[in-house]
């Protein structure tokens, strides 16, 4: 039985599995060898998330089985300023993290084995945001600016610290790179391939520090390369 | 619970969550709706599928649960000559529907109430296998011709319409359109982003017509265009 990635977040994450999205190159990586379990909601900020998160992960494992990690992926909605456009989704710094421990406890009460590797919010692109908002912004403001992510991120680093979970700082590690704002947001806050790479491998390297990668992970059914071409029906024996 | 879209065939599933991959595509268009669980198998012909199809779909589904789908996509193996550079994998065309046929039976005896879609092998791009040969290919012969797919696809064609399983006719369908052999066929045989479009279209059409859509499926949790602005918690009180 495959072990499984659940990848629990909001838009960024419902979106994973489009054109060159992370969910799918994820997907693609582990294609013999685990299952990659969508559980994003767009839209969707902590508080939101608290909510729902039991019934989203009602079913995604077989009794008795954990995942063998789930990504964490909440923030860019929290952290849109109160009183702007999209103020409805805010939620206030402190809340945020109790919300995201109180998410990390369900899981890691449900399953104590699992690897749970929470992720910042994204940085944000102010001009993008602008040019790309969500339905009316008459107030020329941006309802999201990168100095709110970074301290929703911030936070989100603090959790994770002080419960030794495994983070990816998404916002601090596009930003070392230049032209960020364009070459990994689309919109000022939602990923271009080049972004969903960089998230991709980011995964991908927090799941190899706690041991879980194409090395380690065993493959289902013989591989094409392991069959024997003068008596292939001896890798099927058993 | 989500409901389940297993993907069982061989390496045109297995790489399904590769860049434009059909895979991917559905698991975008199903993201609140359904999981889309990968069981591809590079390399595999009908003869191992068999051996193996019990193992590949162990744990899929939680306890008492069926899949709403299963794909079902061999042959392009089975029909390579059985006296070319890939003959170890060449299965005669009875021996092959009666896989096919023994397939579906073990998946309909397991889920009755599963949809299951039979897809025919693609067609064969003779020249592209020469120029893009697996391993060694001396003899300047390609080892799998569009005759033979084609005699395959009726077959698999012939077992979906005996037993009343709705059919994907991708060798025919591709080869309607103009230049199929290079717009939809990456190496002859592997699909392009185009040819992965069409197989996506053709999965979703046949999922629609058995009652499976968008439409019908209900989303996971409340959309963010449902959520009250004014009481986004209001959504939440179950």
């Amino acid at each position: 039985m495959r072990p499984k990635l659940v990848l629990f977040g909001d838009s960024i994450t419902e979106e994973a599995f489009g054109d060159g999205g992370w969910g799918a190159a994820l997907a693609h990586h582990f294609s013999r060898t685990a299952d990659v379990v969508l559980r994003g909601y767009s839209g969707y900020n902590t508080r939101w998330a608290l909510r729902v998160v039991e019934r989203a992960m009602d079913g995604v494992c077989v009794e008795g089985k954990s995942p063998m990690a789930v990504t964490v992926f909440f923030g860019a909605n929290d952290a849109s300023l109160a009183d702007r456009s999209s103020g409805f989704q805010h939620v206030p710094l402190p809340e945020y993290q109790n919300n995201l421990r109180a998410i990390c406890s369900f899981l890691k009460h449900l399953w104590p084995s699992t690897v749970v590797i929470l992720i910042t919010p994204p940085p944000i692109d102010e001009d993008g945001r602008l040019r790309y908002p969500f339905g009316d912004n008459p107030s020329g403001l941006p309802e999201r600016t990168n100095v709110s992510a970074g301290a929703y991120a911030k936070a989100c680093i603090a959790v994770a610290n002080e419960s030794g979970i495994p983070v990816i700082d998404i916002w601090s590690k596009m930003q070392q790179f230049p032209n960020w704002e364009k070459i990994f947001l689309r919109d000022g806050l939602h990923l271009t391939a080049g972004g969903n790479r960089v998230l991709f491998e980011e995964v991908v390297e927090r799941l190899r520090n706690a041991g879980l990668s194409l090395e380690t992970l065993p493959a289902d059914l013989p591989l094409f390369y392991d069959i024997d071409p003068n008596d292939p029906l001896k890798s099927f024996s058993n």
